[in-house]
């Protein structure tokens, strides 16, 4: 049951929003799904689809072994040095290459080796289980001297200035957080962390998966040291690909990462015998790239710079207010309370809203049958649903119809046919 | 210039194989292009174009985030089963993951772990740089505990039985080959050497990048512990195309590797905060593949499991054989000399030919205008031209052609023009 008023005030924010254009650039084929998981997978950029094709019949199939000299080589520079215009860092500091977590290993390992007098690694609980699994096994790896330390939450959604401050000691070599957080959306202050690790004499190694292209980032106007993220989410480069990894400048020489692949080398193609490490920001590099994978990020880069990240960033803010909003009016009745910051300004670019059958609920919203619109958001344990603003291509009236199917199916408790058995992905 | 009575002999070496109907399910477009670097970038199967666009249209462009439950979590096990009857290994023992460079370093890390008490690395002088460095990058990051021998060849060509034999000690934690020398094409005894090794109590790690698809290998037959290798070159899987590992399977709940991916743990969706590892061949994945990428390695491995690698073997053998004749007859007397074992059963599927003017002469070879006809070997320095036979598409006539035009170009010395400068890749 759609509401006239609201439809309408959803429809006049639509026509009223100068970024509207962007969502005809992307393959929308079904109009009654809801897709509000592009913080998981971004979807397809129309332009993807031909740079793709030409990446594989031509390049690959005809001018073959020859395309590392046309343009492939490069590709981890020349992406990353896009990718810097959206994260605030310069063309030289950024490259892609790699998954997420074998860049955290990559620069965590480097920053270990560069504080040997100090043990402390601090993180947080809302950082990825991802990131944590690899700093476990990277201090396992180092035979167990180092420490991981997590800063608390007080209410499951905000970390406090005070809990950062007594966490970073002068023991502390590294920290590591998600500059948003994945599953509350709770954005840190990357100046202030930066600067209270700065004080310790400690780094600090951002991992900016829900952050890049979903808020604007300053990495060099903060101080930041290191970074990774991946580009599969806001950035809409496809499923799984590469990643990127951010050294400031004056770092690069001296951070010395344990991986030394032959495309981190100083020449390459001269295949000595012995490493000598590139003296940039190449010495991140390991293997060969996935060429495929990596070609179909720079449409959806470029995307986002069209755009703007401040224009951005003022569409994503105005439409998790008017989440929020119809969250308050529709679904705090029904037994839903706010996973994430009302304050705009901690907040990234998604919504999660708990609910004690969430899991049932995420089914239902992704699989009722027709004439049901789809809603596809996700899932995370143990009771939170997640929904993707992506404003490059998500609607006022995705929102509202999203909420509207939310609020039915949680008063209709129609999700009790579905299984309490967790699914592989959602 | 053409011989008449050769070109006949070529002629009908082609009409008598059995195999050349593959040759038509690839992307060949120009006719007067002979491409022998199949063992650097294999060439586009016809059937991967419309399966890739498959994956981006349909699974990513429409399905979405859903596609990770329709296959795509699946895809690294599930290709490395199919690789797994390439080279004799069971269907639950590899996995595609990351690049070679990158599984060689998890692999050898997790040796070294489980073999505390010995600091000895065995590898040659003809393992690939890039592994080198590598081992020394680790080696490295350990603190200096280990150190990395290098066996040495005689004659630039072959590694001896003694040399081996003199190499592995009571000392030795790791023996890491390449199988097939990507310089030379020597094809080390994997057998022998793995018997050696675990008689000293060390572990082998197989680099099959120039071995697999290449040459029938028995991992399971030569009672191999480990090994890594790529999908681009023989297997045809794409430019950086995603890597392969395999570990026996009485090894992987033993083995543990440094780099705790979230897609390693045992139940990766639980979202848990404490890392626990899969018991089986998944604790050595690490972060979300570039699923692009990956699902291009389908097609080509499938197209050599219904050749059969013994019929591959076969005319890969008479087609190398077929290009020494012509190098005796043609190319020996114009200064060359074959940097490649004469035995067959020493040799992988390319041939190396020396010429102290290699650089240049390999230039005139892919960059003569036409009427010449081009040919695109590969430079290995300081003085080898590779030949790459790769029998599912090489035909006996791109055999002769190709020698052919070595001939004209070194008689001629039409290779002057050509700049000593190292280009970027070759």
């Amino acid at each position: 049951m759609l509401d006239n008023d609201d439809v309408k005030t959803a429809k006049q924010m639509d026509q009223d929003d100068t970024l509207s254009e962007f969502r005809n650039r992307f393959l929308i084929d079904d109009p009654d799904l809801i897709y509000l998981d592009g913080n998981s997978l971004g979807r397809l950029p129309k332009d993807t689809t031909p740079l793709l094709q030409h990446t594989i019949g031509n390049a690959w199939g005809k001018r073959l072994i020859r395309s590392w000299n046309e343009g492939w080589i490069e590709m981890p520079e020349v992406l990353g040095a896009k990718i810097a215009q959206l994260v605030g860092a310069q063309p030289d500091e950024i490259i892609v290459t790699g998954a997420t977590s074998i860049n955290l290993f990559k620069l965590a390992a480097a920053t270990l080796r560069a504080r040997p007098g100090r043990s402390g690694i601090v993180s947080d609980v809302f950082n990825f289980p991802s990131d944590l699994y690899i700093l476990q096994g990277l201090i396992e790896f180092l035979g167990g001297k180092h420490t991981l330390d997590l800063i608390q939450s007080s209410d499951g959604i905000h970390i406090s200035d005070e809990a950062i401050r007594n966490a970073i000691t002068p023991e502390t070599a590294l920290v590591t957080l998600s500059h948003v957080a994945f599953k509350s959306a709770f954005m840190v202050d990357m100046a202030f962390v930066t600067a209270r690790a700065h004080e310790a004499g400690a780094l600090v190694l951002w991992d900016l998966s829900h952050a890049a292209g979903a808020v604007p980032v300053d990495l060099n106007g903060s101080g930041a040291d290191l970074a990774v993220g991946c580009t599969y989410k806001y950035l809409n480069g496809g499923p799984g690909a590469p990643a990127f990894l951010y050294v400031r400048k004056d770092l690069q020489a001296e951070l010395m990462q344990p991986m030394w692949g032959w495309l981190g080398a100083e020449r390459p193609f001269e295949f000595n015998m012995q490493y000598k490490p590139a003296a940039d920001i190449s010495r991140f590099k390991v293997g060969t790239p996935p060429i495929l994978s990596m070609a179909a990020v720079q449409t959806g880069v470029e995307m986002l710079l069209e755009a703007g990240m401040d224009n951005l960033r003022k569409k994503s803010i105005s439409q998790t207010e008017y989440m929020i909003m119809l969250f308050d009016q529709w679904l705090a009745p029904l037994g839903f309370s706010l996973g994430s910051p009302r304050e705009a300004s901690q907040r990234g670019s998604h919504i999660s809203l708990k609910h004690p059958e969430a899991f049932r609920i995420t089914q239902a919203l992704i699989e009722s049958p027709p004439p049901a619109v789809r809603v596809i958001p996700d899932f995370r344990t143990p009771d939170n649903i997640r929904f993707g603003i992506t404003p490059l291509y998500t609607s006022y009236m995705d929102i509202y119809r999203a909420m509207a199917r939310l609020r039915e199916i949680a008063a209709q408790k129609n999700y009790q046919q579905y299984s309490h058995e967790r699914q592989k992905v959602t």
